[in-house]
């Protein structure tokens, strides 16, 4: 009964440790096509002004605004793209102007093209000789009008971005912009991945033998890792028997990896052989959380030769839905600590129960469910017809049933106590999933009043 | 003023537009571990029970449940992986058993090894000679405690995932639960970036020539492409000369690409050739929108040579913030219904203001804002204090700064009005990020009560 030394701890003091024994990774230097989703290691600032020349906002002509409206000579075309050494306009005369085109010295307003009309009588050649254009401009504008004067978007030399934030694809074009072509982010977390158990074979088994069923934590949490932005690798199954688990353990160490999170053998069994093998090689920090599921959660950290880094080692229980939850909860923070979050842990909101849930006397439980938003279904009593968050569960929560993982986009909080708490309920729940992928029907939800009127 | 020509549609009207030309993209084979963030092709059933066998759910002994508590001979181990063939059970044995190891014929509970012995008179050798093993069950257990029956979780032949599901983590364990090593799904979207005009050049360029500013637009297309689970491809930047923005569109057609996305180019200007282009090469079935910003969006398709496909092209207005909003409201569902998604729409919700803002008397406005949850800020007026989503802008909203797009996680619905939309207002706001992402600090949002205690 190896797993009774370890004290029953409380999952905010679990999150705590964890947190406390994971460091933030160093920076390296990516292209910018390679930052989506990485989180600056420095502050950005912008090396020129944005618009660097007054620009046209308008395709139309380039006016002195004092000028009022009239027929004018165009004396030039400003395109986007060109200088306007040669073009510089004096009163009574206007320029052709693109949209983004630098305003010529001496314009300082544009009139848009729908606001002029072709000169008529110069086109049927009032001044055949000269060839000159002119235009008719209809409309009076003021000092200013649709120019983007130097520097209205960014000043040069201003922080555009600071150190710490997500490079999301509004970030990635304000990159570009200032001409960050490569820019310092955080490292990504680099972690293996291991089952273990005799019981465990390879998905690609179509034929069970006696005792067995497939892995399926490996595949799971290699994606869950991948998708927390971590490179993750595979390390196969460790098989219950004497050394296999220490050879495992001993790759990961060779493989260079920040992090090793394992499934099963972590429980009260003969063959539950993690905790002595982590006691043996580094500092188990917890080996019970007070949760359901999840309570054999492990954690240690084991020095590695010649470095000052340390390996975190989350030990994962071998049930599925265990696994799913743990990794959520312990290892997704520390894997966005990492990765340069600053704050790492996951968003939390209040929801509305659609179902009443049978509390565990015992243990403060995670449930699975779709969150959805919407008008809340007739079940949720009073609040029923209101917009708001509602949550749907995913039925039968015993940790071996993976099903109710399925589609789940938070984890319910739900506190250890006797009873049944009532649809209807506001509860806390964890978001572990993008709320862009919920169920929502394109009717369910209307858009302010007027905006489609 | 060729662009006057296009009759201005309605948002609805366009995203409907969209859709309907909008293909569901054909099926192909993956592996398990490339599956994550695909859409299930067909319906996934489990072949096998699970568990396959009566599995115990603890570490513990095997017992035949009415013997009751008492001292037992233990007559062997079932170990996880192991076959119960030659361990079957009679009333008044027993047999050690660990967690997920299949439990013996005869056995009907498991008692867990926290209510069992060490028998102390046997150890002390009472029985020397036959060293045979005995073990103290202290508690009474019902008949099928703690075991798990064949098909609990799944039972063979059950669908465990439906065609159009999305495979995120947890299914990507249940597929591998159910030995779905590679599975049908949608194939991704192939799509092109490409950017126009003579101004722009590459974010590499350190020194800015008179009338140039850096491309912004491609790298973070190619980046949204990317987020929306998309293959992208860059075609670089279409000069503003004859022929050049049309060898570009033909590069594309070569490539194979399912989509094209242009950005620029499709206002009144001389240069602004991509509507006559597409014109002359196929069908374009709108070239302005009434909204803002993004009036000039543009949507055209065109016959692939040999193919039944269509090319789909999205010409977006060459303002940064204006591609960045029509990429999501148009391109993004687009990319969504190619890659099997049934909702494609974006997620839709309301949200409080935190500061008063001024309405477009002329176009629905999307404006740019930091959604959170938690307690509503004092500007938010009667509602402050109470837990919510609210909406913090990002400033200034001219279509020319992208740093209005900073850290945005959804666009208001501001509809077409004269006047301002106070603080406190509940507005409709459509998801364009993960909410996972947003700003909370961990103790803003308070857990269901009792949960931590
Ligand atoms: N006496 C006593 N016994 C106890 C507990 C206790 O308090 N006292 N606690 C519980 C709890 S309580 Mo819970 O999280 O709150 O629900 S987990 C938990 C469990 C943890 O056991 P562990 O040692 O981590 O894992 P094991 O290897 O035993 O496997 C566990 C299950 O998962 C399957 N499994 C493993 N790996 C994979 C894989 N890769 N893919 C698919 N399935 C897999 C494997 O077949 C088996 O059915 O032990 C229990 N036993
Ligand atoms: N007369 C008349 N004129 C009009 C309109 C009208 O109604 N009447 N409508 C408006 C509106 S109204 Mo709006 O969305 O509601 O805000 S866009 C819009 C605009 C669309 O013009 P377009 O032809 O699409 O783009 P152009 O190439 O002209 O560039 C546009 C801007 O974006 C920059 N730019 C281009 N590409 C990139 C890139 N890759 N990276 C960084 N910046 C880039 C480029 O320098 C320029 O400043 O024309 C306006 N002009």
């Amino acid at each position: 009964m190896a797993a009774a030394r370890y004290k029953m701890i409380s999952i905010p003091e679990a999150q705590a440790t964890v947190l406390q024994h994971t460091p933030v990774l160093e920076s390296e230097t990516v292209p910018l096509s390679a930052a989506l989703g990485r989180v600056l290691a420095e502050t950005v600032t912008a090396r020129d002004n944005l618009p660097p020349f007054p620009a046209s906002i308008m395709d139309g002509y380039a006016v002195v605004s004092s000028d009022g409206p009239g027929e004018y000579p165009v004396v030039g075309d400003a395109h986007a793209g060109c200088s306007t050494e040669n073009l510089s306009l004096s009163p009574g005369h206007v320029a052709y102007i693109t949209t983004g085109a630098p305003v010529p010295p001496g314009a300082d307003a544009v009139v848009k093209v729908e606001d002029t009309q072709p000169a008529a009588a110069a086109a049927a050649g009032g001044d055949a000789g000269s060839q000159q254009r002119r235009v008719v401009i209809c409309k009076a504008v003021p000092a200013g009008k649709d120019i983007r004067q130097v520097g209205s978007d960014i000043e040069a030399g201003a922080v555009v971005l600071q150190a710490g934030e997500r490079v999301g694809v509004a970030e990635v074009g304000i990159l570009a912009t200032v001409g960050a072509a490569s820019l310092p982010v955080h490292r990504r977390p680099r972690l293996a991945v291991l089952s273990t158990g005799d019981e465990v074979v390879a998905p690609e088994t179509e034929n069970l033998g006696p005792g067995q069923i497939r892995d399926c934590n490996r595949a799971m949490l290699l994606a869950a890792a991948a998708g927390a932005g971590a490179d993750a690798i595979d390390l196969g199954i460790a098989r219950d028997v004497e050394g296999h688990l220490e050879g495992c353990l001993d790759k990961a160490i060779a493989a260079g990896v920040d992090v090793l999170v394992t499934s099963g053998a972590v429980s009260m069994g003969d063959r539950d052989l993690l905790k002595p093998l982590l006691e043996r090689k580094g500092s188990v920090h917890f080996g019970r959380v007070l949760m359901k599921p999840g309570k054999p959660l492990t954690f240690a950290t084991l020095s590695l030769p010649g470095s000052s880094r340390q390996l975190l080692v989350f030990g994962l229980p071998g049930n599925p839905v265990s696994s799913f939850v743990c990794f959520n909860l312990v290892v997704v923070p520390a894997l966005r600590k990492m990765s340069g979050w600053a704050q790492p842990q996951l968003r939390r909101m209040q929801v509305v129960l659609t179902s009443p849930l049978k509390l565990d006397p015992e243990r403060p439980e995670y449930h699975r469910v779709v969150l959805g938003y919407g008008r809340l279904p007739p079940a949720c009593g009073a609040a029923a017809g209101q917009l708001g968050w509602f949550a749907t569960s995913t039925g039968n929560q015993i940790s071996s049933r993976l099903l109710s993982a399925r589609s789940a986009n938070a984890l319910l909080e739900l506190p250890r106590a006797e009873g049944v708490l009532e649809a209807g309920s506001t509860v806390s729940a964890l978001l572990i999933d993008d709320l862009g992928f919920m169920p929502q029907a394109e009717t369910d939800v209307p858009a302010t009043e007027g905006f489609f009127a």
